[in-house]
Order: structure tokens, then C-alpha cells, then sequence
């Protein structure tokens, strides 16, 4: 019998969860099945620490809801909201899409980057980082500046944004990048081959290190 | 197509490397092949900084040999041994079992343990989370001082002696706790069970995170 | 004229908020005012990131009502729940009743170490003192495991427990203690007496600094 | 009656003392009385290990001096002068002018960058900001390079020089900037405005500090 | 030409001097003399922050005398009183002698541990090992508890109590111990020998050390 | 009698051992012989984890051989290589030649920085550095970006590029540098004049460390 990992996007923009939902599809495989639904009740996007709180709540009735079918759940949003208090409603296990994607990274390079959204993502992300006591593998993020019409117009312009963003993570010492924004995912590939060196996708590693944890409990 | 994941064995056990292929049988799931290999060349076992060197050049002339058909690596002794110069060798990923069982053990809670075998194992132990910058999460660690013999033979009292250093942990501040070696994974889930909290089997670990990569990058 | 400062106590036991309001008042001095509010949709008390979580709404409703007339706020509970999100719907400065003890102790000695109530809660306290970075002056916390009841009625027994617990952090190496809950604000004086050490009050701590930073600022 | 905080301005500058002791003034409130004196064994100004152990002696006999009417003492130094040795000497709580900054900073943000006057003075800071394990928290300092003479002078330059320094400061970081310099205390609320964050006068700190830790222990 | 290593001992016991002096024979080898002196200013001893802040002026007038024939100066107190300033009065290298046991010991092995001579310096020690930035190195530190006079009378129960001393190291990961005094520098090698671990005495290191930089810089 | 100190290069360049031999002359003092020998068996040049673990074998084998003749090995290879195994193989104390650098630099200042060979020998260097705990030392490293050709054929061009990376390490926060590789021995003290600050060279801070330690055991 399959295995269910149900991701959730905190955001309440259906489109991103259907992209998320494509995206992920090669984990997808024999034994895992992977859902991914939209919080109804999340705001459209998640950039502060207002909307991390707001969005508990309504994720751990979410959880609660869901808990008969599930093994294991994400939170598909790089900020982890609510991350530490969906794991006091439930004894599966939960995973972060932003602490997954800095594992997944440690465990292919020394010091991790990352490509930011925003400016002001990043004094949060610094702080997460000390949170997570990962300060020494982190080389540090530089916001993008991409704008969301660009990044879904004009591949060209947003593929070489995203290669100098990298390559200024590079020199500040980054070995393996992560893309911190769902809608860079379909870069991946592409940008690891212009840096030369690994890109990790944080939905991929959330889910990934989550299928990973329920074959190695099956056992 | 499959994609193979290679776990090597860096010492010369083959009944060793017969128990770590049956127990990451739940792995081999859809598109991942998982084949276990035994280093010829190895000791019996690995515990020095002796050994972890002198297995570094049977390894690599090992890993280049399976380069063909291998999509991955799992070099499946806890000291990681070899990790760094593996990586040289091939632009495939090589993961390490060790630092895959920090990293999945920190994605499922705060603080870990490692229930190690010797207590000569634990300054080496002690260094390398420090080389990894892992510090902050590392509650410390305990030796089980299980003989061989017992290991195999007395499985009550075995898992007597791992209670006792999973709770020695937890005074520690452990949230999660890692068994540091091969022998003690058929007890996963009785000792998780008897602890009232996660343990992570690093095979698992590594082997999991590999195959989570590999289908993060098959999309 | 005075300058007004709003005590939160996010939780909605309004015994403690009275008890608090009557223990800062050799604050209310000259310019500054001490107002002390119950956040009424608040739980009866805040144990659990769930907790924390759920009282970020009502207080940013609470601080945008009250925003007039007040020049800072003070979050009174110890594990400063939704702090930074209180801080992103105002300009004025607020202040976390845990943050501020631990500046506190951190000025009048080199390390210092926590009487936490309950067992639970020392964790979460760990993860945050790392959050803020400040492990390197924090030797430790110890539960005093008193009652509630006993908190109340029996004030000697309550006394003996804490000095106990500040012994015990002493021999952690703590130079100076903070008492972990409101109802230990009765025993300052005393048990500083008893340790032959200073003992911070986090409510004090807080509208102290509050009160200071206050001050500089109408220079 | 009132408590009395005593600040020494451990250089021998007198004027230095008129101006703190005009700065500090909101602080005299109610029940706190602030003294500034002049240390006359001082050197005009303190920029060395050398000064600071200098003035060590002199500063503990004023403070047995001034014992019997002072409740708490101020060392109004940024690089804190003699604050270990002289709580050797009393048993009142003594503040440094350079950790009180730093722990108000810390209050108000999560990085403090320090405007230096010096080049010579930052790897000092540097230190100093290590030996109170607060690094995590120092996004770094800067020189203003403000020949002393223009600080007078000039409000308009020195204005100038002030703000790029805190926009310097904010590109590594700072959220919240302190002014290493008592000569740049009139400029803290113009300053504050211009860079759109908070800045912390250290001499404002200390006696905040000391003045909310005297109230606290006067309940 | 011979080059001189000038060994300070900055308390006032002659005594010490002489056993200090007998001690480090074995570094006045070929090019290198080595002088020891009596601060006559100093105390008996040096125990606190206010005895370090004492010695640093005449320490540096004796430095400034002896400057013509000297090469390169030791502090001889495991403090390291004045180490900064002294070196703000002279271009020649100056080394401490609690410094220089730390980088001593760190090349002999990965973490250490001090023998104290009381509690009252441990704290001391801690503070000072933070500054030095070296805590991930320090497995702690054990008061000896030996009073003076028992330190020269009972060899027997002093090396006794030293070894005590240095098995409680050992229980908190020193793999290499640091006496702490001069007096416990007849008891290096047996204390080692009984230990079955490297024991560095703080003034050969100290001496050793700037023997080695001299060499390095007259070739 | 002398002791004597066995100085490996675990390259197999006999010039550079030549050239090693050479410089080190000042250590050969009174009781301190200091041999240096070829590793036959090693590659040209040691620049990758691969040749660390490749010659970890043959140097203990040496190490075996020379046993009866020697006090103390140095391994002179800046990236340390096999320290932790030849440690394995002898009792006598080992010392490595990078580790050493660090260690002596920490004693002339408070942050070092290293002038690389090479870009790609930067990331191993920071990470060692992590291993050993330093980081909060070092100031970070700057490649000379120096043809080998150059280096014996151009002294002032060579002169004129290690003063730009050491400049450049001073910006970084270096009060000290250390000289990573073996060619730049020659510019030590021409180096250090020209920077105004001291140049550490490897081998003479291990060998200096090393005799020192010698001396020290010997009274």
C-alpha cells in the first residue's frame, strides 16, 4: 500500500500548488504517493512574520483533517512557517521546505547560497539560519530582483538573473545554490549547469528527505 | 530506466554488507536500484583514522570502475571515510553516512545523540560534527559497550543496553537519536518505540537522501 | 508629559496581569507611565509553539487599537511570543519580557542561567537563546518543578525549591539567575539574598529597558 | 528617596563630562538622580590598552569614595574600561557604557553595527564584541573618519559622514547602528531619521540600563 | 650573538622567579638566553582582575628599561596580565603564558583541559578562553584545590590530587592538560606519565614558543 | 645528546625538501638536530584530498622506520596531511606544519590570514580551519595567483604580489599572515617589513614548535 506525503502550500494561490504538484512528480514512485493542497485560508503569498503566524492555525486544523490518510507532511513555503507547532498536533513527521533544501545542500557541498526573492527576506533568512545553528555552512543570499511578470514572461532574461545571482554567491564562497522561490524551480537544471555546481530545488528536498524518512521506517 | 545508487562497504565484512542490502531493501522502490558493493581491499573494520585513510585509494579506483551505470554513492561506514577525496573522482554525488544521519536526524528534531560503539570512536566523532559545523545541534554521545558477540546473540539484552544509552542521550538534551553502527539496525523501531522519540539508521539515511536527489534531479 | 508603556500578558489570566501590574510599579516614575493589558482571546497560559502562534492576531489587533497613546510595548511572557510580528505593524519599539532578562543578566554578569517552570519548556528556551546567539553566555536552565498550588501557599517550600535550582544552575557556572515565570517575581530579593548572586525579574527587565530606551530617545 | 547613579567619565576631559552629564538628563526622573564626574587622573582621551588599564586604579578609589551615596555606577567609556576590576571593588551593579549599547541594540534589532572613530579602534571593538560572545549579533563597524575638530564645527558634514557610515554599516547588515562616540550624541534623533533605523547613544544606554536595574530591585 | 628571552613574573615572590628560572634551563640552548625577573611593583600573587589591571604600568616601565638588550618578552602569569597593553609599548613579540600553554596543547592534541588552582578562577579562565575565541577547544576546567603549603610539603598527595584532577579532565573530553601554576611544574612529567596523556606547563610553553619565533626570524 | 626532530615532505620534490632543509637552520641548536627527508613514494605536490590520503600510508611507514632516532616528526605540508593517522603510529608527538602556522600566528595577533597558492585550495582551507575550531580567528585567505616560474625567477614581481595579497588580507582583518606555501619562505622577512606586520612561515613555526616542546620534556 502506498505511502502518503501531503504537501502544503500556506498560501492560498491554487496555481502555485498546481506548478508544485507537477514539479514534484518524480517522487512519485512505487511506494509514495504525493498530494498537495492549497491552504484556503493562507494569504497569496508569505513574506512576513505576520503571515508565518496567521497561517498555523488554519494548517493544523488542515493536519488534523488529513491525518487518517497521511504519513508525513511538508510545509511547501522556504520561511517554514508553523513548522515547530504543526509537529505539537502530530506524531508524523513534519518537514520544512527551507531546512530540507539546507540539508539536502550540506550534504552535496560545503557552504550553502541562496537566491532570495526580496531584500527584505533576508535579515529573516540570516536569522533562521542562526535558529538552525547553521551559520557556519552558510555562505550567505543575494536577492535576486526578479519581478514575478519576468519570471514568467521572459526565461532568457530571468535564467541569466539567476546565473549572476549564483555566480555572486559563488564568490562569496557558496559551493551548491538553492533556489528559494517555488517559481525557480524550472530553472534548476539549467542554472546548475551554467555555475557549474549543484542547485537544490527546496519542494524536491522537502519531499525527497520526506519519502526518504518513510521507506527508511517501512523497514 | 532505473538509476543505480552504489552503497560501498569500505571494509571487508561481506555479511556486513549482506545485512546493509537487505535492510535498505524499502529503497529500492520504482526508478532506484540500489546495489551494495564490499571494498576488498578493506579491513575488517574501520576504526582509526589508519583505516579511513587506507581505504581512500581502493574506494576511488572502485568508484570509477561503476561510474558506467551508477548514479550515485553511499560510502557506508559512519566515519565517512574518504568522503572529500570520492568526490574528486566523480562528478556524480557521494553522500556520506554519517553526515546523512546528521542531517535527516535535524530535519526530525532539534537536538541528536549518536549511541556509538567505543568509547575510543567519540573524540573522532566529537571532531568531525565540529568539522561539519554541526556543533550547535550535536547533544553528544554515548557508548553502548555492546561486545560483538551480544550484539548478534542476546537481543533483549541489547536493546537493555541501547535504552540505556538512548536515555543517557536524552538527559543530554537529545530529541533524536542515531545508532553509530551497522549491528544496531535491526533495533530501529523497538528502541524509537522504547524512547518515545525518533531514531534514525544512517544506511537509511544515506540511502534515502540519495535517492531523494536523484529523483529531484530526474524531473 | 508621560510617556506610556503597554504591558501585554498575552495570556488571558487576569490575576497575573494584575499581579504584574502591582510588581512593576517602582517603574511608573516621573515621565513614564505602566499600563498592563490581558489580551482576552489569549489561552490561560503559553506553553507550546501552538500557543505562541495563536496569540499573534489578537496582540497586533491590540497594539494597532492602543497605538495612540502608547510610546512601547512590552510582550510579558517569557518565551516572547510574536515578537518580530508585532514589531512589522508598528514603528514604536517592543520589547520581549525573555530577550530583555537576558541583556539584563548579561549586564551585571558574564553567564547566566535559567529557573524554567516546567521540563517542556527548556527546549524551546535552548533553541532560542540559540536564535538570539547568545549560547556562549547562557550555562543552562533547570526545571524547579514546583506545583502551581504549592507557588501560591507555601511560600517557604517554594523558596527552598528555588534555591535549589539556583544551586544548581550555579554549579553550571550561571553568575547571575533569571527566574523563568511570573509567579517567581515574589522571591527576587530573597533568593538573590540566599545565592550571593544577582536574580533578574524578566518583567522588570523588560519595562526597565522599555522605560530607558524611552527616556534616550526625548533627549 | 531618590537612588543615584554615578557616571564616570573615566578620561580627564571636563567638558566631556558637562556634555554627558546635559545628555542624560531625561533620565533623572522621579526616583533616579544622575551624577557625571570626571576621573582627573584620566588621560584626555582613552584609545589604548595601555589607557584602560591606566585608569583602573584611580577609578576604583573614586569608587570607594563615592560608595556610601551611589546605587549603581556608569563606566562612560565605549571601550569599557576597568568594568571587571572595579565590580571587584563593590558589590553595587556596575555598567559599561560599550555592553550597555550593545545589549539595547540587541533589544531593538537583531544586528548592531558601531560608527568607530577610529581605524585603530575596530579590531579592539572586534575583540572585545568576541569576548562577550555577542558576534553572531555584529554586523561590523565603521571608521566616520570625523577629524574632531569638524565634529564642532561642522554639524552639517558631520551629519553627512555619520549617515554613510550607517549606510556602510546597513549594507553588512546592521538593523540598528550605535554611535561609538560621545561627540555623537547630538546627532542620534537626525541620524535615526535619515537612515530610516534605530541608533543607540551608549551613555543613554548605560544609564537606561542601570536606572530600569535599580527600579527593578527598589520593589 | 646570543638573543634574549626576557621572563616577566609579574607577582613580587623572588622565589618564584628563581624556581621559574631553574625551570626553563633547558631553553638556553645555543642562541637563545633566557632572563627572568621580579616585578617589584607586583603582589605576592595575581588573583584577580584588579591585581592584572595593577601590574601593567611597571610591567611596561621594566619592558621599556630592558628593551636594548631583549628580543622578546614573557609574561610569566597564566592570566596573561597586560598582554595587549605591554605589546602597545614595544615592537618586539610578547607572549603569555596562559596563551601560549592553550596553542601548546592544541598542537598536541585536539581539546584541553586546565588544572586550576582555585574556583574563583575558573570563571576567569572561561571568559578569557571565549576571547581568545578557542571554546570549541576547551573541555573545561577542575579547581586542583591544593593549598599552598601542602604544594610544597606532600609531593605524594599533591601529585595525587593533580591526578584526580586530570581523570575529571578526561571525563569532559581533555585529551591534553594545562597546569594552571607555577607550583604544579615539578609534578609535569609523572602527572603525565600517570595520565597516559601530554601535560604542557605553561611557562615552557611560553618560553618555548618565543624561542621558536626568534629562531624563525633570524634566519 | 641532541634530539632530534624528522622533518617529512610528503611530496617527493627533493629540491623543496633541500630548500626546507636550508631554511630551517637557526632551529639546529645546541640540543635540536632537525632532519628533513623526501617522501619517495609521494606525488610532486600535494592539491587535493586525494594526495592527503595517498600519502598517509608511506609516512607512516617512514615514520616506523626512523622511530629509533627520533623525538618529534613534522609533516611539512601546509594542508596537514595525515596528522590525525601518523599520530595513530607513534607516540611521539606530531606536529603539522599549517596547524602549527596558526598556532603561532594566534600568538603574535589577534587575526591571521593565509596567502594561498591557489583559488581551489581556499574552500579546503576554510573548512580545516572549522575542523580545528579557528574560525573565529582567521581572517580569511587571499590566493597570490603566483606562476611557479615567476616565484624563482622574479623575486621583485613576486615581492610586489605577495604585499598586494597580504594588503588585501589586512582590509580582510589580518594583523598577522601566514605564508602558505613553501616557495614564499625567501620573502618572509621582507614581506613582514613591507606590511608592517608579522609573516609566519609554516615550517618554521612547526619546527619551532616542535623543538620548543622538546626542550620542554626534557627538564
Amino acid at each position: 500500500m502506498q505511502k502518503r506525503i501531503l504537501v502544503v502550500n500556506p498560501n492560498s494561490s491554487q496555481h502555485i500548488t498546481d506548478a508544485l504538484s507537477a514539479s514534484v512528480q518524480p517522487h512519485r514512485d512505487g511506494g509514495i504517493a504525493v498530494d498537495c493542497v492549497t491552504l484556503a485560508e493562507g494569504p497569496p503569498g508569505i513574506s512576513s512574520h505576520t503571515h508565518k503566524a496567521f497561517v498555523v492555525g488554519p494548517m493544523q486544523a488542515l493536519v488534523l483533517r488529513e491525518a487518517p490518510d497521511t504519513a508525513a507532511y511538508v510545509i511547501a513555503c522556504f520561511g517554514d512557517p508553523g513548522l515547530m507547532a504543526v509537529r505539537e498536533v502530530t506524531d508524523r513527521p513534519v518537514f520544512g521546505m527551507g531546512e530540507a533544501s539546507f540539508y539536502t545542500a550540506m550534504a552535496l557541498a560545503d557552504r550553502f547560497g541562496v537566491i532570495s526573492t526580496t531584500e527584505g527576506s533576508r535579515p529573516r533568512l540570516a536569522r533562521y539560519v542562526r535558529e538552525l545553528g547553521l551559520a557556519d555552512r552558510f555562505a550567505g543570499s543575494v536577492a535576486a530582483g526578479i519581478p514575478v511578470v519576468e519570471l514568467a514572461n521572459d526565461p532568457t532574461a530571468t535564467l541569466d538573473r539567476l546565473t549572476e545571482a549564483g555566480e555572486a554567491l559563488k564568490a562569496l564562497g557558496a559551493q551548491v545554490v538553492i533556489t528559494g522561490c517555488a517559481g525557480m524551480a524550472a530553472y534548476r537544471q539549467a542554472l546548475s549547469a551554467r555555475l557549474g555546481m549543484p542547485v537544490v530545488e527546496p519542494a524536491h528536498a522537502a519531499v525527497g528527505l520526506a519519502a526518504g524518512v518513510l521507506r527508511s521506517h517501512s523497514g
